[in-house]
């Protein structure tokens, strides 16, 4: 007989509030010391979550808590397609705290993403993911995101 | 002795208004129909042209004119970056007539996108572009966007 540790019997998923912001640095700080692309910088993280925080017409941000603390985050971001005709999701920042991972938390911080995208009226979510990383590509390829051929490019304007 | 054409004399680039939707629809039609991904559809691409325009704080689209017609467009999509800490654009929907490629008025257009997305406050411009699309990769390289080794994945909620 094994028994399960199951963290997220208390789970909670909601739309994270400005007082959220510093521990959701703390997961920003997280993830962007784990891909490839990015450097953590306390300050931007938290202005950046503090606008979107305070404009909701332009995204929100996902924040599920367990054991008293926040354990993950999701963020979507609002914008309009002439592909689709209407609204369209970005999925960023996808973390789960490593002590919590395993458990189920991302899937139900997905399925949540994807419901607030609909509630949106969003018909499509579109996300970066590291391209080394294929534990990420495979988990969103379980819950129905499908590998684009496109390729992204990024001009820097304070690099030139 | 070789005499350049220049188309170019007289381009003019501007932000596109409503009157220009059914102009743009031909242009993203082209775009469409030469991208892998993407199938045209001429209302939804009036659809989210009309919303682009309508919300100048979600993002604007630059036609650039010249003979009396619309040769080229670009799209801006403003949205909030928790990295950089502001805003943040997606560049999308980059299209030149094809009897006037070859003149410079693309990167006359992606001057006139990196001069509107620094007047809105965006320090970066992400775009993708299709992975087999190695001349449009050169393009913006080119002109400074460098390629990301993030890879694109999308759920589409109409098939789910």
């Amino acid at each position: 007989m094994i028994n399960f540790t199951n963290h997220n019997k208390k789970l909670k998923i909601e739309n994270a509030v400005l007082n959220d912001v510093p521990e959701l640095c703390g997961l920003l700080t997280i993830l962007f010391t784990q891909e490839e692309e990015f450097r953590p910088d306390f300050q931007k993280q938290a202005a950046g979550l503090n606008k979107i925080i305070l404009t909701p017409e332009a995204g929100c941000i996902l924040k599920a808590s367990a054991d008293g603390k926040i354990i993950g985050m999701v963020n979507l971001l609002f914008t309009i397609s002439t592909y689709t005709g209407g609204r369209v999701a970005i999925l960023e920042d996808m973390v789960v705290l490593p002590e919590y991972r395993g458990g189920g938390t991302g899937a139900k911080m997905l399925q949540a993403a994807k419901d607030k995208a609909a509630q949106e009226g969003c018909t499509r979510i579109t996300l970066l993911t590291d391209g080394s990383n294929t534990g990420a590509q495979k988990f969103y390829k379980k819950h129905s995101f499908e590998k684009s051929d496109m390729v992204a490019m990024r001009y820097d304007a304070e690099a030139h």
